[in-house]
């Protein structure tokens, strides 16, 4: 499939849905403002935190950006560098329940250690928000290899 | 503190924040409409899904609802079965970012059994929810008993 946000293998990767097709579930995933990221502490609980992200082929990217944070090593970080399996979900609500839908994606997370790929990354996310583009991230940046696509309904 | 939704012994339970107070973060978590709620699957990998809730002291109640399911014996109550922790999150998101914030509780779930309190967290899903007094929820409640408040900023 190609789509307007990026290219790739993306036939690939499972999609489990019974009524939302790709490009409509990769157009909603691209388009979404905010993700919600869902990781695991090293204690084994569930972590979750709204996050930016842009999407490029079967990889997500989000960076540790300059909204205040406790500390530059932040929790999703040192998630991920402990247990890589992720999911990340994107939604629309309205009052309207007939019109309601979300996207769900399932991966591996790693933290960006290659410059190319960190520059890259920073790029899609600047041309996706506005705000990147006045104030670039300074964090670690994020990619997440998706696995699984689910959609509702 | 007593607030607009429920009462309870909610100064026991900790609350992480620097800069909102617990009245401001109760509020913001009572009144969101949709909440992300992350647990772990039986593989121990993340899971979360979008879902309605309503607060009453220190206990958020979800109902699996009429919304169209593959299963009513849904993921997230066998998650919940197997592994209480769990995770769930309200934010607002703005393209102003200076206007943002999550609030983010982490607590303890189980299903619903006692008929008495299954009635009453239905009662206020209803009072919540203009959409459950047309269609009431179905299928099981979820209870999560909330053992941490995390703000942001």
């Amino acid at each position: 499939m190609q789509g307007s946000v990026g290219v790739g293998p993306v036939k690939a990767v499972p999609l489990e849905s019974e009524i939302v097709d790709r490009s409509t579930a990769r157009r909603r995933l691209a388009d979404a403002k905010t993700g919600y990221l869902a990781t695991l502490t090293v204690e084994l609980r569930p972590h979750i935190v709204p996050c930016c992200f842009a999407l490029k082929a079967n990889t997500l990217y989000s960076a540790v950006d300059a909204k205040p944070k406790r500390t530059p090593d932040l929790r999703r970080v040192q998630n991920l560098r402990a247990n890589a399996s992720c999911s990340l979900l994107v939604d629309h609500y309205d009052e309207d329940w007939t019109t309601l839908w979300w996207i769900r994606i399932d991966g591996s997370g790693r933290v960006v250690e290659n410059m190319d790929e960190w520059s890259v990354a920073r790029e899609l996310l600047a041309g996706k928000y506005e705000q990147y583009r006045t104030t670039p991230p300074p964090g670690p940046v994020l990619a997440i290899e998706i696995e699984r696509w689910r959609t509702w309904p």
